[in-house]
């Protein structure tokens, strides 16, 4: 992966051929032939390839830019020419989740597919093209486009669903036992949401630009297809937020849950501690050294001492017991 | 309910049949006929027999695949040839709820429902059809779908009267009492009416579309029930939020209940042992073996000193007398 | 108030006339007068009543639902031969709100409010009718049913005002004695602000609905006073918004003073145990048996001893100091 | 200030005329003359006086009304002959805020103010009307409407200022000694906010009414002053935000200190506990009276106790150190 | 930086003048040159000099108040013969921000900057200016101030890249060690982030003015650039609210930790003091003085009582072992 290299697919109805180019020239010819052809770049390192693919294919500085900077907000924008897509692909690794470029320029005739990092998240769909599996080889770029936006949504969906499990899991186990580890885990949680909240977000909006805006490469049949994109960034935004009031929701449960724990402790001490505290100070009464005490030389103070003790404790006991703390 | 039957009620002012039928060839002519056609699917498990019926109807793929996921969020398509109504039934069993998809698809002459399980919520329209009660014999597909989609949304407010009913009895159990079992029971209901909240939001949007967006198959006679049902979804969707802000509030009752709780558990060992303390050391102050102790030998010691310790504890007494913490 | 009376004012600005009727046959005539006809009917128990009321006067069967629905949303719709108006009116009894509808439908010629029960909120209507006081006798149906929406909200006015003053107390005695009491009351009143704001709410729409939608009953000598009305019911809101931000504050109070209480509790406890706990262990220690303890046979082991405890104790104090928990 | 006086200031570029006037005959003219006429009531309780000026000065009885109504939420009206600017001035009196209703009335020709309570809030465009500071001189009645406003606006500002000091003083107190005594001040500051924020917002949306709607009075030469008064009423709003959010800040803070001195205390209570406990338990052993207890005649039983207990303390203490309690 | 000094740049493709000067009529001819004329102004304090300027280049006295008052909001306005760009330049000095105005007014020939202190943000365009780096010669005015703009938002970027750094940092040290010092770390970065979003909402609403509204200054070409930043202020905002959601959650974690730690402390009290509890009573009672206890001289009392102690312990132990709090 230390050289970026250039993976060209170009088809129609009836021809395909995929190949790795090196060079910027080799793929000077897409630009204007009639087939589609998806030229994928897997890395962004080679600053001078970029440069040379954006003068020959005529993209503007600022697009250029954007493609560069891997921090970029996810946008469309419909230019005269051409459309880019700039999108991110989440992965979720261990806990933490990281995200990758992809930024898609395509016109009527090429589409240019620039991967910060190289992922597999486009092989289904290279082999659709491969095999004619469904409309692909009859549609143009901006249902290739379509399909690796669609990709990239379904990946959302994917991480939700994991992420959905393991707060289920999670709160299985907060009702049974609360633990500090619990807390660390709903944080997380609730950080991870954060993120993918901001990065689901601008989706909505795109997908609203690409098929409300006039664009000279998205043709009316697709349109339908971006339509149900856009329900499905609603439902990722959706339920990113159910996701986030239920942890919101996770965390009360917790707080509530060591409250009560604390209380519990708190009782145990006090009923002890109210129980014997009175018994103590009677045992030291009676272990004081005075000559002159006459219940000493009493030859039934302790067994009554006792008694006493033993109703102090019941009627202790009978107090916590109507206080409900027993 | 192994294998998807086909129910047809087909009916006019006048004319009323009621039939099973096993094929999808047995359907095809009600596309075309002037009678309103209501065919019934009750499962979605026949994929096969999905598709046939979508290649009849002319279903647009995309349309087909939103019937088949059931996770889809509720929406409305109005398409050039029908409209696309696609719902969830809401059941609440044992403090979880579960979704059941309803789709209905509607044109002039016909309309489809396909139920993810079988379910009794069409079942008093039925009779309806059956009886002539009210004026749905009178009216065309539209007002049918409209009747279902009030089944629907009645099916709302049963469960948020039922869910209402609960909060007040947890509400008031929460005054008297409150126990972790009723933190538990707030957070349940709390995640019930995330998900309620979640799946009657689209509703309204449903509506707004349903009513506004040009139509081929809406008449103008069926729009004011359209714009009723509006005004219900809103009352839903009001209902739900008023439920979450008491249970929000009932959630602050009951931290606050259990820092009360402490408080007080807090104040009775703390006065225990305020008072008993200096009293216990009196005790093992006079305990000491020391040879030269004046007091011990001296002959009214003890009273004195259990005069001195009943003072210490009046005094202490009135001093939580006087922070009232008694 | 077994029976559901129809009361019957009809007046222009010279004739005046106010009767009791008992059939509807008596109040068709009022249909078609040029007359401002006041129907009032004090109960919605006779369904016959209505439906005949319904059919003659042409009310939409929708609306004559929304009509016996009381649990219906407040709302206003301008249909071709009149406007319907759906309100609430609002009572205070003892910490519980209870709501009664009141539904007005009003054409040119005639106003019709049915009342869900008999309320007294219209007489000072009927008052000012009967002495010409103020435009009423001069202006249309429409301006008398202004005055009614009117009276209404001025009830939430004077609820308010009430909900404000108690709300003024509560906060009194919470800054002076925080008690489980208050508590609830701050529950109470917080749950009474979420019924009101949901009941408030619809009214601000529909005032806009009355003041922006054409209609053929509300002239435009009587628009600067609905929208004198909607200024209103922004204010009513408000008011409800700055309660509940009030109540949430006070809720914040509490909470602190409890735990601010409990911090006090646990100084108490805390000073007089670290004070005596080594003190009481030191008394301890020459209680012990042991034959061969030299300080025990010491003479002035006891003196020494005692002023050991003292320093202790006045160095724990000092330490307690300037910790500033004394 | 027992009885309502008028005052009169009429001027253009070259006359200036200030009179103090008893009867509304004697301000009639000022209607009509060129001149600009600045006519102030300091009183809104001659009500007879208001009513005559009201029928000379065709002021509609709905704008009567909210000029009367002092608890009247502010708002603009643009009438056919003048426009109504209903304000609130607020003063700050030891934690409390107070509002004083001023209205203006102003028309081409003349402009009325009706204040509450004589106030010197306008004493300053007094001064510049007649030192001819500024424009004031060359313009119309809406710039001096215009600096009105802008005047009471400055208020808000001296008042957020002003606040804004106390809020930074308490955050310094509350970080170095949090008391019960700040937490009254946070509420009291927050009841502040609310009050503030709720007679603030509707002075945002004057403005561009005052701006947008066509008026016959304000004249284009006014509209950039008038917008840049919205700029100011935002930066207001802005600002109450900020405070607003800054004292919840305050609040969290404020919780968490008092809740890191109860563990504080809590610890020092447990480590002193925790070490005694088991020495004060060891020294009761050997304080027993029986009278077969090989160890009380051992003679180095003594000093190995001492010894048992100084081990125990330091392994406690180790303990303790080791959790980070010490 | 005593004296306001004015610092002129003079560019187009071919000629570069820079120099300083020192009154206003030495920069009076750059307003007609068709080059681009970067007038700096490095302090507002020199009055006089600004009412000059404004004098000669005909600045509308309300704008000139705007780059006088350096609280000013930040805002856009279109005025026919120039545009005015109010913004802040943010700087963080040790948990502190502050705020500089900078003033940008540009027409067609020329573009005043006015600093209110002097600082290097614009260092880097005078450096590109005078190297013909990027396209800055060949562009005109509002290209400058894109440029400008663009820096001060960079500066935005840069800060906040330095406080996500702190924030995780933070959160690595909350996580091992909740200390007072966290909180209040946590507190100061809340306000910063408050104050933040303050000064970065305007900003989207001025990149929205000054790409849609009609400008006479701004050309076509820089439109784009304009877009861009609107995208780029996004994301300064949504990483504020990403910052602002990460505290409010890490506070939580800190409130949370701190009362399990509370808890945790609680525990080994009630632990130890419900062990020793019972068995310091236990030696309390045989150290009684009493004549008549018979379980005083029974030759295996002792050992008896050992044993009992011990199983005690141990109950107990087993006890605190099935709570889970060992």
């Amino acid at each position: 992966m230390k050289n970026t290299t250039i993976n060209v697919i170009d088809y129609d109805k009836i021809r395909f051929v995929e190949k790795t180019v090196e060079s910027v020239k080799d793929i000077i010819n897409y630009k204007k032939t009639k087939t589609v052809s998806w030229i994928n770049l897997n890395s962004l390192k080679n600053e001078k390839l970029l440069d040379e693919i954006a003068k020959e294919f005529e993209v503007h500085p600022l697009i250029l830019e954007d493609i560069k900077d891997v921090r970029q907000r996810p946008k469309v924008e419909n230019l005269e020419k051409y459309t880019l897509i700039d999108l991110n692909m989440v992965y979720a690794v261990e806990n933490k989740l990281s995200f990758e470029q992809i930024s898609i320029i395509f016109s009527k005739n090429y589409l240019i597919t620039f991967q910060q990092k190289e992922t597999d998240v486009f092989d289904k769909i290279r082999q659709r093209i491969r095999t004619k599996t469904g409309k692909v080889r009859n549609m143009g770029t901006d249902y290739l486009a379509y399909l690796m936006v669609r990709a990239i949504i379904e990946n959302y969906f994917k991480i939700l669903e994991e992420m959905g499990e393991r707060i289920e899991k999670l709160e299985e186990r907060l009702v049974k036992n609360p633990s500090t580890k619990s807390l660390q885990q709903i944080h997380e949680l609730k950080k991870i949401m954060i993120q993918l909240r901001r990065s689901a977000w601008p989706l909505r909006e795109m997908m609203v630009t690409l098929e409300r805006e006039e664009s000279n490469v998205i043709t009316k049949e697709t349109k339908p297809y971006i339509r149900d994109l856009y329900g499905d960034t609603i439902q990722v935004i959706d339920t990113i937020e159910v996701f986030r009031e239920m942890l919101s929701g996770m965390m009360d449960l917790y707080l509530s849950s060591i409250s009560n724990k604390m209380n519990e402790v708190m009782k145990v001490l006090t009923i002890m501690s109210t129980i014997f505290i009175p018994l103590t100070f009677l045992t030291g009464l009676y272990g004081m050294n005075f000559l002159f005490m006459p219940e000493i030389n009493w030859k039934y103070s302790y067994p009554v001492l006792i008694l006493v003790m033993i109703t102090i404790s019941i009627i202790m006991m009978y107090y916590f017991k109507k206080k409900k703390w027993l």
